[in-house]
């Protein structure tokens, strides 16, 4: 194994550290349990957003504290849940009076410590809701989930729910608009080739020079099928097609889409998938009207990529264009 | 060889058609002869901004065109130089009256064919200055180089003269300021793993599982030396020494710095290498004053990092701190 870090029991506290000081502008680094918040929290009389989850899937979370977006996330060693030993911190430092919003992605483990910290929290006198993304139509249960895996969905849920406390809706009125997001989001996944996570020092999965596995997730768990490698316009249906079929997408839908790296694939490739993509859902009369290529949410140096859809209305159209400020996204402030 | 891509001989085309449907707002793209440039090109009495070179290294140079950056861009084949074909009208589209500089990383045939399309381009009538960017402090002369070669620290100059021209500096003056930041900027990188460049279908170079290539190229270019793998901490200080030496830094120096990946590198690696480079700065009291962290010159799925440190003045830094409007760096805009 060759990565660029010191020990692997230090790689998470050394890298959180590190995006602290590169965004001292932006987000306070609470070490020990270790938390990340907007540096302004709490923000009084808004309603505070927190997400979290394990590490290894950056810029998710920490790289969307910010203006209009998460208040703080919550880092979990290498793909592991965090602890409510974090998580109720993390809460209780951004309330700012009005309620906080758990976005958690549906992972068995993320599933229990937030709701663990929920209570908490509710115990210390905060009113705490949880929305649960489960946005990857791959498998129904997983290696570490009951019910779908919350995978690249997330990024919208966080900035459109973002936007949404930003502008002083209530607690009730931002986790309607998360669900919502949630309700008309899929993703979809492939990946050509593992990740090591540090701390196991081996390949997360084996996959021949010749085969990719469909459908994976986010920690590199089993997904579809493995099938040969194949075009990328081919690659490209594969991950679509199941997409537009589960979100019943018909005729004159807006969409906003993301084409999203795992974290080892070059910029270029994503643009080859992002642009198959468009002109598929272009023969079929769905109109693309906003678009991220890059990587937003990764599995380390995995090589492969996922592609997400969200079904625009007018007001989440509106609440993705409003001003968000955070390490990863950026736009309007 | 697995890679999401259709035909070795389309990568590109199709890459950048990807990118200009993902970014119809900020750039238009001339299918043939191959360049990008802004979409409300020629800006009327500005000085233009035209970079170029080999593709593989995304974001650069595309993804840097748009408001208070390049005007246009031009892509090469994958590690291959851009023709005068392509040059030449990349440059006349966006000349808007008062001259273009041509900023060119010093690769042999980059230089050649930059330098062939001014002389093209000032027959018709434009005048065109160039910078050469040779910020690699790795080696002296390369597989592809007479001189030191152009990486991280085009970043810089093509931010930094684009803020100059944006506010209306003249050609002497953008020329100067892109040559002041090119005289206080230097890079050195660190490979782990090569990349696969889609024409060749094998790797640049090879790596045993405990080697690394301290002052690696961008193209996979020999560096100074192959060492045993070890710790970020110490690669960082091999990474960081050689600059700070070369730039003659002292104490009371303000710097911005870039911790880019080459690819293929998790952002949690590139935030510990950030925090041990911040560490190595402080403590000979060089005081970091802006900062950019994540993957800004590439090298297909290259695994690595580099690192480049601008010296700043007062200018340079008001410059950098601009507006800036393009796929991959936005503020203010």
């Amino acid at each position: 194994m060759k990565k660029l870090i010191n020990d692997p029991n230090n790689v998470v506290a050394e890298s959180v550290e590190g995006f602290g000081l590169a965004h001292s502008d932006l987000v306070t680094v609470h070490p020990d349990p270790l938390f990340v918040s907007r540096s302004d929290a709490p923000v009084r009389g808004k309603v505070a957003l927190v997400s979290g989850g394990g590490s290894g899937h950056e810029p998710l979370h920490a790289g969307y504290v910010g203006l209009g977006m998460l208040d703080s996330a919550v880092p979990g060693a290498m793909f592991t849940s965090p602890t409510p030993d974090q998580i109720i911190p993390a809460t209780l430092a951004v309330d700012g009076g009005v309620g906080v919003l758990h976005i958690v992605k549906n992972y068995t483990g993320d599933v229990l410590n937030f709701e663990t910290a929920a209570e908490m929290a509710a115990a210390s006198g905060v009113d705490v809701r949880t929305v649960l993304v489960n946005d990857d139509v791959a498998v129904e249960d997983s290696l570490y989930t009951a019910g779908r895996r919350g995978v690249g969905g997330t990024v919208f849920v966080e900035k459109i729910a973002g936007a949404a406390a930003e502008r002083g809706d209530s607690l009730d009125d931002v986790t309607a608009v998360a669900q919502r997001v949630i309700d008309n989001v899929r993703s979809m996944g492939v990946a050509l080739a593992a990740c090591t996570v540090p701390h196991a020092g081996t390949p997360s999965f084996e996959l021949t020079d010749q085969e990719i596995e469909i459908g994976i997730g986010i920690h590199g768990e089993p997904g579809r099928h493995r099938i040969a490698m194949e075009s990328a316009d081919g690659i490209t249906s594969r991950l679509l097609e199941p997409i537009v079929a589960d979100l019943s997408l018909e005729r004159g839908d807006k969409v906003l889409i993301m084409v999203n790296g795992m974290g080892g694939t070059p910029a270029s490739e994503l643009y080859i998938v992002y642009r198959r993509a468009v002109q598929l859902l272009g023969e079929q009369g769905i109109e693309v009207r906003r678009s991220l290529v890059g990587n937003y949410i990764t599995a380390l140096e995995m090589q492969g990529a996922s592609i997400s859809i969200l079904r625009l209305d007018d007001e989440l159209l509106e609440l993705w264009d409003a001003p968000v400020h955070t390490a990863a996204l950026r736009w309007g402030a």
